[in-house]
């Protein structure tokens, strides 16, 4: 009997019965509702505190409500999820704990920064693919005011925001994986190194963040022994403008020219020039509402056959940034296929 | 052929051919190395700094030291290891990103509080037994001077602590999880629930913790059929003296006398009556360092058989804490054998 999982080069795994997304859900903020994608979204919450008394709270009731309306979306019933992978971004994964309490569903909280839907989808898709679990969910979330009370200034003081910076994506994204046909193959995961170029700059995370990006989709390349031409897209998740580019050059350096090829969700999810967002949409959520709104679908329509999915993540905080630290980043790809 | 990994009850796997902790480490500070313990730990620093600048570079060194120490105990080489499961208390995960950044490794973070430890040798073992990896690390740490800046006040403050309250363990335990024979088998998981039964009081988080314990052990026992006759120890990771009481009372409401099998990891590190430590210790680098120096040796002497380990987590943050919110638990239970 052949193995279901197989290890590929140094950082890779090729699911040979792949688990699938089987449903996925996304809801957002007003100003995600406003941007390009806005008619993509499950929901569209126009109260920014979700009926909660705090940011927190309000970025935990979306992690809930994206968690329930994916699990409506599928064919499954609650009590047969086995695990969920969940994280965000908030110290001690604050959202998390407290908006998924309530769900009595096994926990293995994750943390990659913006990467987490990456990581979640990765170890959640391992489990269905070991028969550890039939079916799991993924899910992560940002909130634009619960990350810049955690980073960076209050809202009321009305600080001024560089060029290079990202905008925090207010939304959750959840997914059911499982055994059964659903909208997209997992068909291998490629699990990112911490890669840190000594960039100081927290307000240009992209250039920060592209590094491992870069990283993981050429050892992606390495492992399956492939190159872009595989793909339809390969699709990051928040390096923005700035990063783009950045990751375009590097990955140049390395012999392959991505640039036909690439997205990136923070560059997909606002209309810079009319909604201020500067370089583009960051967060936890940034990559996982554009995956359930945007790119899920156009797997599902036929329009794009595969994909590689790689969630970005900048791995500050608040403590390291007041330290003078570098930003230390990861990335973890996702191949998703029809 | 049989599925080596065996779906149990709702929370739980079996592994019919388990992987093994293959090699451990501990290292600890000065305080933990007066301790009962002192003389079984692999390194004690005298130095609270470790020789850095910043109390959570402090951490990562010992996280990397620990790390470092455990291969060089194994039979593996660092390029041999696919994945490391790593995670700690400090926000955003400092302590894992900046410390484990250099050994280029991919790198799964995980979260589960004081609980770590259980989470991510339960994935790192779900990882081996899957064939997803041959080798894998898990590593948490915690400090007491860098959690007690991250969720109490400054040291120089001099607050006063209850008798309730525990002691933040300066420590790191690193674990070679891999399909090579070694020390002890992982014959199953029982992944936890979050439980929260309303408690505030982050001075007390033995009865916190508590309930979480509960929960995981006996449905730990509902899936594998088992009572506490199955083990020689269970062993919680930092309930302290107050939570540990609460365990046992909790468990003798569902019909099961756990405390002449009973023992925890926080009551074990410290002596209270000498080191002034109230109710034991606590942090994900308590359950991770005993479990390295006493209960692998334990096993590995033939001494106890069979151990349920069960790591705890108090899934508080600053944040929720200064908003009066509750401190939501989760426990994660690991079956080891000899």
């Amino acid at each position: 009997m052949e193995k279901n999982i197989e290890q590929k080069g140094r950082q890779s795994l090729a699911f040979h019965t792949p688990p699938y997304i089987m449903a996925s859900a996304s809801v957002v903020g007003k100003k995600e509702g406003e941007g390009p994608l806005g008619n993509l979204f499950d929901m569209v919450g126009e109260d920014p505190m979700f009926g909660c008394e705090s940011w927190e709270d309000a970025e935990g009731t979306l992690q809930k409500e994206a968690l329930t309306l994916a699990i409506g979306k599928s064919e499954i019933e609650k009590w047969q999820i086995r695990y969920i992978f969940a994280g965000d971004l908030l110290g001690q994964e604050m959202a998390s704990s407290f908006g998924l309490a309530d769900m009595q569903i096994p926990l293995f909280g994750v943390y990659g920064a913006c990467s987490t839907a990456g990581e979640s989808i990765s170890l959640a898709s391992l489990s269905v693919a070991s028969g550890a679990a039939d079916y799991v969910m993924a899910v992560t979330s940002s909130h634009f005011a619960s990350a810049e009370k955690q980073f960076r200034f209050p809202l009321a003081y009305g600080n001024q925001r560089p060029p290079s910076s990202t905008w925090t994506v207010t939304g959750s994204g959840a997914f059911v994986i499982g055994k059964d046909k659903g909208i997209a193959k997992v068909k291998g995961i490629t699990t990112g190194k911490i890669v840190d170029y000594g960039i100081k700059d927290s307000m240009n995370m992209g250039a920060c963040m592209a590094p491992a990006a870069c990283d993981t989709i050429y050892n992606h390349f390495m492992d399956f022994e492939c190159d872009e031409k595989e793909y339809d897209q390969i699709i990051t998740g928040d390096l923005g403008e700035v990063g783009y580019e950045i990751l375009i050059e590097l990955m140049k350096d390395k012999g392959y020219d991505i640039s036909k090829k690439l997205l990136d969700c923070g560059m997909m999810i606002f209309d810079k020039e009319t909604q201020g967002t500067n370089a583009g949409g960051s967060g936890c959520g940034c990559s996982a509402t554009v995956l359930s709104a945007l790119i899920l679908k156009n797997i599902k329509e036929g329009k794009w056959k595969k994909v590689l999915f790689v969630p970005t993540g900048a791995l500050l905080s608040p403590v390291s940034h007041n330290e003078g630290l570098s930003v230390p980043s990861i990335a973890h790809g996702v191949v998703l296929e029809g």
